[in-house]
C-alpha cells in the first residue's frame, strides 16, 4: 500500500501547490492571509482573501482589518469567513506567555478569578500575570494566588493607585471607571524589559488555550502594534439613536476586552505622547470617553491605522446589548474568547444568553483546586512554599491510621478574603469584630446573627467553588445581609475530608480589623446588647494596655428552634428556671463551661476572676493580636479547649463578665461529627494530636505547661460540635 | 505596507514550497505524513518521517504503526516527536459522529456518564451514541439522557443479553467479564448502515474534540479497517514476568481501550470469521484471554497486519499498572483521551497520577446540566421534548412575581435512577417499600434509617454532581449503608432555586418495586417492628385486592437530638406522658395530624377509619400505583396535603394502624425554608397553586372537588417543612 499511496498523494499535493500559486498571482492575497504562509500553512481553509472582502467603509481603510477577522459585518451565511484564521504555529511548549488585567474592587476580583481558571483550564503554557490592581483587590489577589499555588504561574502587581493621575484627568462616562481607562498607560507601568503582552478585561471568559491567542503575534507586520478583534455593535457607526455621536473609529471600530500589546514598539513610537495629544485633542469636542480606553484607543487608530492588527471575530465575542455577535459566533465552528460587555453582564438580552451563560457557569464553580496540574516536560519555579509541602506531604505514611489527620493539616486551602464588598470599620479604640466560621448549612444563621450583633463581623466559610455562588446569591436576597458593609465574609474552598475548623478560625482571625475579637461559634445568637456592653467593658476594664485578659461570655443553650430570646439577664435567669433554657452542654458536657460558675455569675455584679481547669472552652473576647487556634485539630474535638490552655500557658486573666451572655441554638448533629462519632481510630487520632499538642506546648511554656499534662491524658469525650 | 509586504511574503512562500517539494523528493515521506499534506498541510511542525523512525520490532511490521504515533518506546527527549500528527482536517461543522459503547451494570453506567461528560464537553459535532447494554444500564441510561435533553446527541441502545451467546464461549480472565469481549461482536451487532464509528471504554476521559479523533478516519489505506493506540505497557513483549505468556502480537501490540472502527470494510472482509477462527486457534494452546476483547483484537492483527492503522499515542494515555505512558505524555504538548485501564483506576500508582486524578475529577464533579448547550449553526432534530419545554418556558413572563415558581415547575431535572449498585427485593405480594427524599444535609439520618426499617427503600437524592461523589463516598465509608443492596438511591440533579420535593416523591415512588409503599419523610424513624406489621396488616387487610386504603401511621415527634427510641407502643405512650415526646407538629400545627385522632388510637386495638379534613398530612401506607405527588408544589408548603386531597378524592379509605408509629427527629430549619418563610410573595404564589391544584382537582372530580374548595382557600400556614 505504502509504495502505491505515495505517488497519487504526491501528484495530488503538487497540484494543490500550483493552484495556491495561482490563487495568489491571481487575487492577490491580503497581508493576514501572507503571514500564515509565511508560517508554513498555505491554503489553510477559508482563507479567502480576495472575493470574500467585506463592504468598505467610507474611509476605506478597514479593508486589510476586516480580512483578517470573521468579519461580523459580512454575509452571516457565508461559513468559511470566521474560520479563516486556522491557528498559527502554537508557541513552544514551555514559552512563558505574559496577560495583563487591570482590577479594582472585590467584585472585579471575583471576576478576575473566573477568567483565570478558563485561562488555566486550557493553558498548556507557563504563565506571568501581571495585575494592576487598587489595594483591595490587591490584597484579595495577593492571598488568592498565594495560597492557590498553581504550578507555573507568576503573579506581579502593580499599584493601580499610583497610576490614577496619569488618566484622572479624561472624564469618563463608562461604568467601570477610572480603572477602565488604566489600560492606556501600562507600556509605562509595565517592567520595560517586557515586550509582549495579552491585555484582558476582567469580563471575559476563555473557551481555548491562550497560545493560540498569543500565536497571532507572528501575523504582527513589522511595525504594527495593537492586535484587537473589530466592535460587534454599531455604537461607533454613530447611528444607534438620534444625536447619537460617538468618538471616532475606523469603521466598526475595535474593542478593547482582548488586546495583543507589542509594548517594545509601543514605547518606541512615543504611545504616551500619541494617546493623550488624541484624547486631549477630542475632548475639545466631546464632553467625555463613554467607554473608557477604547474611545481613547479607537481614535488614536483611526489617526495611525498602521499600529493596528485586526484579529479573528472569536476571540472576543461580544455580548453587548446592540451585538452582532451571532454573526461571528454562527458561522464559527470555535468560540476562543467570550466577552460579557454589557453592564448586565450575565442578563444580558440575547437569544442565545442561555449558551454562554451555561459556559460562564462552567468556570466560576469549576473547583479552582483541580488546576493545580503541573505542565509536563515544563520545569518551573514552584510556588513559594510548594516543595515544603510536597516534601511534607511525601514524608507521610498512607497506612497510618491517622494519614487522613496528617494530610488534611498539611492541606492548603484556597482562600478569598473578602469576597463581598466590605467596608472595614472606622478606627475605634475599643471596638470588637465578633469571629466565627461556619459551612453552607448554617448559612441561615446570618440573618439572626446580624439583628444580634450590629458591629463588625469578620466570617470564615468553607465552601465549594459552586457553594460560594450560592452563597452570593444566598446575600443579594437577604435584604438585611445585602445591607451590612460592615461584615466580611471570607470564602476557604473545601479540600479533604475533614473540617478545618482551626484553620478557618485563624482566617476569620487575621482578617478582624478592630483592636478586639469576639471567638464566637455560628450556632450561637449573642445578647442583644452585648455589642455595646462588650466596648463599655473593654473601656473601663483597660483591656490590652493595662491588662491582659480574656473576657468570658457565659454561654447558654435552647432545645427549641423557637424560642423568645431573652432581651436581658433577668429574662434568661427566668427562662433557665423554668428549663426553657440550660446552660451550654448541661446534660453532656458541662465540664466544657464550668470554671464559668454559672452559680456566681446569677448573682455577679462586677466581673469576676475564674480559674483554668481541664476542658475549659468559653468563648471569650481578647485583643486582635491573640495566640491563634491550633491548626492540627481538624475535624471535631479539642479545637477550643486547646486555644484556652494557650491563653492560661501565655497567663491571660479570665474575667467573666456578668451582664453578658450568648445563646446556643439547635442544630442536627453534621455529617462530620456523624460519620466519626462511631469511629474508634478519631479517638485514637485526636490523642495522638493532644499528645504532639503538649510537646509543643512544652517547648514553647517549659516546666509550666506539666499543669496541662493530666487534662491531655485523659480519654476524649464523645466528639462535640 | 499593504504593496510593500505583498511581494516579499509572495517570494517567501514560493520558496517555501520549493523546499517542500525538494523535502518530499528527498525523503519520500510516509503514508501518515503524506495523507495529512493531501489534506493541504504539508510541513507541518513535527512531522519527520523518514529519520525519526523508532527501532524496528523483530518481525519488521510495526513499522509504519510507530511513525504515527508518539512512540512510547522512542528517546522520550524527543519532543517532535508526539506532535507528529497535528491534526487533519476535521470533519465538516455539523457531520454527525458514531460512537459505540459497550456498558453493564451500575458501576459502568455510572463511569459511562463521566466519559460522555468530558465527550460533550469539548465536542463540537452532532453524536449519535449506541450503547450496547445489560438491562440494568440500560434502565439508567435511558432515564439520564430521557431527562439530560442534550441537544445534537441521539441514543440508541442494544441488547447485550441478546449478543452474550456469541462470546460466552471465550475463557476470559478479566476484571471486565463477558461484557469486555463484546466489542468483537460490534459490526455485526449494529446497523448495517454504520460504516465509521469510535468504539470507547467506559474508563477513557476526553481531553479534547472528538471530531479530531474522527478525523483520523482520513488516515485510513483503503484496506485498513482498525485503528488502535499501541499498547503502553511491555504487556504483549512477554517479558513482565517469569512464565508470562501473552497472546500474539505485534511488537507491543495495541490497546482497545478506543477504537476507530471500519464496519463496513470490517464485514466486507468477514470479520466475524476472521476473529472466530484465530480466537479458536489460540485457544487451542492458551487456557483463555487475559485482557478480553483486547488480546483477540491484537492475535487477529498479528495475522492480518494490513488492517491495523496505528494512532497517536496522546488519543490513548493508558495509566495501568505498568504504564510507559510518560513517555507519550512528558512529550507530548497536549493530551487528547485519558485511560484508566488499571483495575485500580484512580488509585493506581503512578507519580503523575494527581495531575490525572485532577482531570479526571473536572468531569466527575462537572455539573452536566451545563452541558445542555446548542451547537451554533448545526440545526439537529431537538430530544423528545425539548420543544414543547421550550415553548412553555418561552411563555413565562420575568415579572410575574411567582416566575421562579412557574420556572421551577416545568424543569426537567436529570434523573440518574439506582446510583448505586442495587438488588430488587425478591416478589412477594404484601411487600412494603419505604419512599422517601432528601438532600445532602440530611445523609447522616440514613444509617439510623437503616436500623429501623430492614426492608426495601426507594430514596430520591437531590444533588448536585460533586454532592454525588460525597454521597457515594458516605455510602462506601458506612458498613451499615454499604451492606444494603435494597436500598436503592436515585439522584435528581439540582437545577433552580426551589426545592422540588414533590418531583423527587415521584421519582421515589415510580422506582418502588413492592407491590406497596410507605410514603415517608427522611427526619422519620419508623417503629423498629414498623416493615413487619404492615406486611401483616396489609395482609390481613387486604389491602389493594379488595379493598382501596391508605394505612395510616401515627407521627411523633422529639425535640432531643438524643432519646432513647420506644421499642413498643406502650414504651412510646410513657414517654409521651412523660413529655419526652409529642405527636407530630403538636406546637406548632396540629390540625396536619388532628384527623388522626390520638386519643383514639391511644387506645385502639384494631384499625379504625377516620375522615380527611383540611391540612390533613398524615404518612400513609398505600398500594405502589396510588396517585402521583403534583409536581406544582415546588419549595415548601402544601406538597404532602395536596396528595391528601387526592387520595381522598379518589376515595382512598383512610385507615390508622393501632401498632404502627413513627418518630420525627428535630434539625435546625432548612435553608430553603428560612429563605422563603419571610417572604411575602411566597406565601401568594402558594395560594395561585392552590387556586390552580383545585381548578385540576374539579376537572377531574366535578362536583365532588368543592368538599375541598374550603381548605384551599384558607390563608397559608407559616411555611413548614
Amino acid at each position: 500500500m505504502l509504495p502505491r499511496g505515495r505517488p497519487r498523494a504526491l501528484g495530488a499535493a503538487a497540484l494543490l501547490l500550483l493552484l495556491l500559486l495561482l490563487g495568489f498571482l491571481l487575487f492577490g492575497g491580503d497581508l493576514g492571509c501572507e503571514r500564515r504562509k509565511r508560517g508554513g500553512r498555505a491554503g489553510a481553509p477559508g482563507c479567502f482573501p480576495g472575493p470574500l472582502m467585506p463592504r468598505v467603509p467610507p474611509d476605506g481603510r478597514l479593508r486589510r482589518a476586516a480580512a483578517l477577522d470573521g468579519d461580523p459585518g459580512a454575509d452571516p451565511g457565508d461559513h468559511n469567513r470566521s474560520d479563516c484564521g486556522p491557528p498559527p504555529p502554537r508557541p513552544s511548549k514551555c514559552e512563558l506567555l505574559h496577560v495583563a488585567i487591570v482590577c479594582a474592587g472585590h467584585n472585579s476580583s471575583r471576576d478576575v478569578i473566573t477568567l483565570v481558571k478558563s485561562m488555566l483550564f486550557y493553558r498548556k503554557n507557563p504563565l506571568h500575570l501581571h495585575l494592576v490592581t487598587d489595594a483591595v483587590a490587591r490584597n484579595i489577589l495577593e492571598m488568592l494566588f498565594h495560597t492557590w499555588m498553581v504550578p507555573a504561574v507568576r503573579v506581579s502587581f502593580y499599584n493601580a493607585d499610583e497610576l490614577k493621575s496619569q488618566v484622572s484627568w479624561i472624564p469618563n462616562k463608562h461604568y467601570s471607571g477610572l480603572y477602565g481607562l488604566m489600560k492606556l498607560v501600562l507600556p509605562s507601568a509595565l517592567p520595560t524589559e517586557l515586550a509582549h503582552v495579552i491585555v484582558l478585561d476582567t469580563d471575559v471568559t476563555f473557551a481555548s488555550d491562550i497560545s493560540e491567542l498569543w500565536a497571532l503575534f507572528a501575523h504582527f507586520s513589522d511595525t504594527q502594534a495593537i492586535g484587537l478583534v473589530e466592535n460587534q455593535s454599531d455604537w461607533y457607526l454613530g447611528n444607534l439613536w438620534k444625536n447619537h455621536r460617538p468618538w471616532p473609529a475606523l469603521g466598526r471600530g475595535f474593542n478593547t476586552g482582548v488586546i495583543l500589546l507589542r509594548l517594545d514598539r509601543l514605547r518606541q513610537a512615543g504611545w504616551e505622547q500619541m494617546w493623550r495629544l488624541t484624547a486631549r485633542r477630542e475632548l475639545l469636542t466631546l464632553p467625555a470617553t463613554s467607554l473608557a480606553d477604547q474611545d481613547i484607543f479607537n481614535a488614536v487608530i483611526k489617526e495611525h491605522p498602521g499600529l493596528v492588527q485586526p484579529l479573528p471575530c472569536v476571540w472576543n465575542v461580544q455580548l453587548s446589548d446592540h451585538t452582532l455577535a451571532e454573526r461571528c459566533y454562527s458561522a464559527a465552528s470555535d468560540l476562543k474568547v467570550i466577552h460579557w460587555n454589557s453592564p448586565k453582564k450575565l442578563q444580558v438580552k440575547n437569544k442565545h444568553v442561555e449558551f454562554f451563560r451555561n459556559f460562564y457557569l462552567t468556570f466560576l464553580e469549576y473547583d479552582g483546586n483541580l488546576l493545580r496540574r503541573e505542565l509536563f516536560g515544563c520545569p518551573s519555579q514552584p510556588p513559594p512554599g510548594a516543595e515544603q509541602l510536597q516534601q511534607a506531604l511525601s514524608q507521610l505514611n498512607e497506612e497510618d491510621p491517622c494519614f487522613e489527620f496528617r494530610q488534611q493539616q498539611l492541606t492548603v486551602h484556597r482562600v478569598h478574603v473578602t469576597f463581598l464588598p466590605h467596608e472595614p470599620p472606622p478606627p475605634r479604640p475599643h471596638d470588637v469584630t465578633l469571629v466565627a466560621q461556619l459551612s453552607m448549612d448554617r448559612l441561615q444563621m446570618l440573618e439572626a446573627l446580624c439583628r444580634h450583633w450590629p458591629g463588625p463581623m469578620s466570617l470564615a466559610l468553607y465552601l465549594t467553588d459552586a457553594e460560594a455562588q450560592q452563597f452570593l446569591r444566598f446575600i443579594e436576597a437577604s435584604p438585611v445581609l445585602a445591607a451590612r458593609q460592615d461584615v466580611a465574609y471570607h470564602v476557604v474552598y473545601r479540600e479533604g475530608p475533614l473540617y478545618p475548623v482551626n484553620q478557618l478560625r485563624n482566617v476569620a482571625l487575621a482578617q478582624a480589623l478592630t483592636p478586639y475579637v469576639f471567638l464566637s461559634d455560628i450556632d450561637f445568637l449573642p445578647a442583644y446588647s452585648l455589642y455595646d456592653y462588650l466596648r463599655a467593658s473593654i473601656e473601663q476594664l483597660g483591656l490590652g494596655s493595662q491588662r491582659k485578659a480574656a473576657l468570658v461570655v457565659p454561654a447558654f443553650e435552647t432545645l427549641h428552634y423557637r424560642f423568645s430570646f431573652p432581651h436581658s439577664k433577668v429574662e434568661l435567669l427566668a427562662l433557665l428556671d423554668v428549663g426553657a433554657l440550660y446552660t451550654f452542654r448541661y446534660h453532656e458536657w458541662p465540664r466544657g463551661h464550668a470554671p464559668t460558675d454559672y452559680a456566681r455569675w446569677r448573682e455577679a455584679q462586677a466581673p469576676y476572676r475564674v480559674q483554668w481547669a481541664a476542658d475549659y472552652e468559653p468563648y471569650v473576647v481578647v485583643p486582635r493580636d491573640c495566640p491563634r487556634y491550633d491548626p492540627r485539630f481538624v475535624g471535631f474535638g479539642w479545637n477550643k479547649v486547646a486555644h484556652i490552655v494557650e491563653l492560661d500557658a501565655q497567663e491571660y486573666e479570665l474575667l467573666v463578665l456578668p451582664e453578658a451572655f450568648t445563646i446556643h441554638l439547635p442544630h442536627a448533629p453534621s455529617l462530620d461529627i456523624s460519620r466519626f462519632r462511631s469511629s474508634p481510630t478519631y479517638r485514637d487520632c485526636l490523642q495522638a494530636l493532644k499528645d504532639e499538642f503538649h510537646q509543643d506546648l512544652s517547648r514553647h511554656h517549659g516546666a509550666a505547661a506539666l499543669k496541662y499534662l493530666p487534662a491531655l491524658q485523659q480519654p476524649q469525650s464523645p466528639a462535640r460540635d
